[in-house]
């Protein structure tokens, strides 16, 4: 069989798998933002209904789950697999999610690129013929995160210009190679990355952390697939925030990839109004992108309003163990390419 | 394209991807265990020359994975995939190991199934045609584990009987669709599990929690394939240790399916002499199932002394957080079929 394999480092899927069911459900504070229309659900508090903020979190994860799998009209028992991760330790929401669901679970851990890691290998498997249905997930808690990774909420600790805000949802996507619902759209090309560290040590500036390795990876692609930023409808980086933003943007200037404002956008941005909302340079959380995806982009690839875009989510890769061992932050970035239904063009 | 998939769980890859360079590397407890002659190299000490643990358990990954590719005649730039993970917070071993090689990373957590979770994923890639060769590996550290996971060393608490001794140790393995140096094996099917919980709640008695995962999905392959045990030279779990090796048995034999002694063993209780090296009920951790995997079992496959095996390696699905919320601890396990490079029967 020839390799899939265009370039260096894009992988080219001649099935075209469709993503065809896809669903977001958030916390308060995302439904009180800019995209408070497009989401399914928007929960009134943090604790969702549940005695913790880690129940709350898997249970918009299951819900978020069996959702997409509802509006993509299948069922969990067609569903072949279910590729997924979060933030937490052991990856316990989608542990705990694939507890109740009873699909076969590949756990995975991207931090938050997690959805694009998710679609990569969901799209590969499908395209391969190894599945036919497989659903993509992922999630963020800002209470669950906070925890487990910077200061007890009580301590009420002051945030930094460059911190970023931990969005509260989980999306998620189904798959497929045999859609019964009409398509939102199709992955025509996946590009996984390389850990990328320029040194950055600040665990409240991750944007600056994550914008070299998005940058890698999105050079990687235009170069493989023979395109420039141009020839894409729309740019989504997963949760670079303003500060990440701005440095990715004067990195592909650099490059001569230049990234028109028009053009380009980072869901960190897209979910809420920093103004208004107090949320410094932006969202974060692999829950961020997994949310705007779904909700604010996928619909627009339906109608045919955005015939083509990338899907890049970002990762910081570290732990508070390796920060307080004095590690740098290393992050990655993976990239999907996605068409419309009505066509890659537009007429 | 027809759906590899037979029956309900087990996918068939007809390209028989494989495996043909492997790696082990390992700490002193290991290599005073019986499997002492088989390790690529056995550390002197817990700290391999590093300055932390953690350290040292990234430094036994990377130099198990260089390996890998070196004794399958590859080279770092040649792989297309990392897909690896590690029992710590956020696989800061697998992800700092990522950031030094540059191969494009895909980030897995599987708990102690990560091994077989990689060779799944990975064979899957090569069979659909989306790489030529990927590297796979696992890793655990006693020190590192043992801290994050329960006690500071320095506490010496006691443990239970049915306590498990997670290895220090790291497995790489580089699969291939053209193998430059001789086969060690060929994955023929896999078959990855869905999340079992049977209620234990004891984070000392881990066997128990992941021996109804091992014998839900091994009697998924079993019916898929419609196979039975007999038709296999050997299964090998990960690391149920004794108690989930009993347990396994039993369960095994109440569903019609048993297991004889001779055709049926288990990493964790290869690795160590439970009376001399005083493990309790045996090894744990991803790299006690990556290790034994690459170090003892595949020479055997390449030889033809085992020509057609199972390998399973289990996982247990708990954090920290999940365990002291009062959740009990889910498992799960996943499946590759390893067939000799001299044909899957004897003659």
């Amino acid at each position: 069989m020839p390799n899939k394999r265009i370039g260096q480092q894009t992988i080219e899927l001649p099935l075209r798998p469709a993503l065809c069911g896809n669903a977001a459900f958030v916390g308060n504070k995302e439904g009180e933002g800019p995209l408070a229309a497009d989401f399914d659900f928007i929960a009134s508090d943090e604790l969702y209904g549940q005695e913790s903020f880690e129940l709350a979190e898997k249970q918009l994860y299951l819900d978020a789950i069996n959702l997409a799998i509802t509006k993509g009209s299948s069922k969990p028992e067609d569903v072949q697999f279910l590729l997924g991760g979060d933030l937490l330790n052991q990856i316990i929401t989608a542990s705990f999610s694939a507890r109740e669901l009873g699909i076969p679970f590949v756990g995975l851990y991207g931090a938050c690129s997690t959805m694009a890691e998710s679609l990569c290998i969901g799209g590969m498997l499908l395209d391969g013929g190894h599945a036919d249905e497989v659903v993509c997930a992922a999630s963020s808690h800002f209470c669950t995160a906070e925890r487990q990774y910077r200061f007890p909420l009580e301590f009420g600790s002051q945030r930094t210009p460059t911190a970023q805000w931990t969005v509260t949802g989980a999306g998620a996507t189904l798959l497929s190679n045999a859609p019964k619902s009409p398509p939102l759209a199709h992955i025509t090309h996946i590009c996984m990355g390389r850990v990328i560290d320029l040194g950055i040590t600040d665990a409240n500036n991750m944007g600056a952390a994550m914008a070299p390795a998005a940058a890698d990876t999105l050079l990687a692609l235009l170069a493989d697939t023979k395109t420039t930023p141009n020839d894409y409808d729309l740019i989504i980086t997963g949760d670079l925030a303003q500060v990440g933003y701005d440095l990715l943007v004067q990195l592909m200037r650099e490059q001569r990839m230049p990234l028109s404002p028009e053009k380009y956008v980072d869901c960190g941005l897209l979910i809420f109004d920093r103004e208004k909302q107090d949320t410094h340079a932006g969202g974060s959380g692999c829950g961020c992108s997994a949310t705007v995806l779904n909700a604010h982009i996928l619909p627009k690839l339906q109608s045919g309003e955005l015939r083509r875009v990338i899907f890049m989510a970002t990762g910081a890769l570290m732990s508070t163990t390796s920060s307080l061992q004095g590690e740098s932050i290393p992050g990655i970035a993976h990239a999907v390419v996605l068409e419309s239904p009505m066509g890659g063009r537009k007429s």
